[in-house]
């Protein structure tokens, strides 16, 4: 099942079933996502998208994929490396990545598969770490490289969490419609046409079972927690000469069995004083 | 005001005045910690001390002091550095710190001076940036040194999120008896006995102003946000011999005008199979 979270015509903030045949509405979930729910009848437009999840923790994974560790030029993990992304960096399907006053002239895209924790887990072995996994998303982790690479004595955090630099969606897919997620093409696409990442998950080193047993070893994963797995090659820093997000550009990133995530690119505007 | 988040004796989980004269005790506060609340005249016992607030994000400063700086060897920041631990590490008062399966052998402990956000900030000035805080609360920012210094390439997000990482409380005071939160001071205790860290907050390189204007720069601070301002000198690890914490110790984080934050120390106790 494709579920979305959007406001509607009347200004609600609902879930919902999304079927691609009827690409403008949606039929209303009641309940609760990560306990009962069930789809009502109730068809109502959908009128903004919102991230599918608020997720109670980001946590990313860095350098997961052996030929962007490569581009890097930064070493192949022995680990799964980590970092977190704040969660008011949360944006949702066509909602835009703003180009901070802070950081303007660097912010890179990076096409990643979101994996959503549906139920509590510690402490998990690799066989059964699937169990915890509500569904899949497509994510931009969004990095502003100056403040990456620099500033901040090698940590992550501050660049990649900047208001709006994590968008998320359109929808969540439910974990029995991809099976195999560790065969899914996942594109990054300029302005609808220039095809920036291409790759296959499984190229990752470590594949989401390790991960998710891994990350358990260390903390309660809780319902509502985002894993970003990684990203490929292709990231705009590494190009000759570096490729960043401008205003006016539309961003996207596609994975194969989930769908299309495409944002638009803006200036912050900063209040008058 | 002294605010106690706390499970009373007929297993309530409540908001409370608190009153040094009659610490056995809180009167029940009604209302939203974040929006209007009053004080009741209903007086309970507290069973357990909860975190005083459930972070929506936890925001932490390393190397914010400078000998705690110099002890590492690390560079004397000319930003604030900023890394983030995982909402799912946070305890109150009393509870254990668990040394972890995964880590048994390097966990130490770093006192800190917290900020608790209470009103949405964004872009501020530092002239303004007091405006935002609700209050104070000590906080031990507790690492797994071996994950912090290997196997996670430089950052810091895993070895700082491990559960039970991040002792809050006792209480959160709010701003309007902290006036001057520049000139606290700030130790860390073992066994109720052993001073392990003496410093002053004036001590800070960032000041609390600069800090929440500079994090504020980068993204939207909501209402329940955590700031750890960073420790100062007199780590576990940075000692000759290194001093961890073992199962059994008592580590406490006493901050002037606040109070001190006491954990027992023992095992993670895995499951079977």
């Amino acid at each position: 099942m494709k579920i979305v979270r959007f406001i509607s015509d009347s200004h609600r903030t609902l879930y919902g079933q999304y079927d691609p045949q009827r690409p403008a509405e949606a039929r209303v979930i009641e309940g609760d996502l990560f306990g009962d729910f069930r789809v009502t009848s109730e068809r109502v437009n959908i009128r903004q998208y919102l991230p599918p999840v608020t997720p109670v923790n980001i946590l990313a994974l860095g350098l997961n994929y052996r030929r962007h560790a490569e581009e890097t030029r930064l070493d192949t993990p022995k680990y799964p490396i980590l970092f977190m992304k704040a969660s008011s960096s949360v944006i949702g399907h066509g909602e835009p990545i703003l180009l901070p006053a802070a950081a303007p002239e660097s912010v890179d895209y990076e096409a990643e598969l979101a994996v959503v924790i549906g139920s509590k887990a510690k402490n998990l072995q690799p066989s059964e770490a699937m169990d915890c996994i509500l569904g899949y998303t497509c994510a931009n982790d969004v990095s502003a490289r100056d403040w990456q690479l620099r500033r901040q004595q090698g940590q992550w955090v501050r660049a990649k969490s900047f208001d709006t630099f994590c968008p998320l969606g359109p929808w969540l897919v439910t974990k029995d419609e991809i099976p195999d997620p560790d065969r899914l093409r996942i594109r990054a696409l300029l302005n609808e046409r220039d095809i920036l990442q291409d790759a296959a998950t499984s190229e990752m080193i470590f594949k989401i079972p390790v991960v998710i047993s891994f990350l358990s070893q260390s903390m309660t994963l809780l319902p509502g927690t985002v894993i970003l797995t990684g990203t490929p090659e292709g990231v705009g820093f590494t190009r000759k000469p570096p490729l960043y997000l401008r205003e006016g550009n539309r961003i996207s990133v596609e994975i194969d069995q989930i769908g299309r995530l495409s944002n638009p690119v803006a200036r912050e505007r900063m209040p008058q004083r």
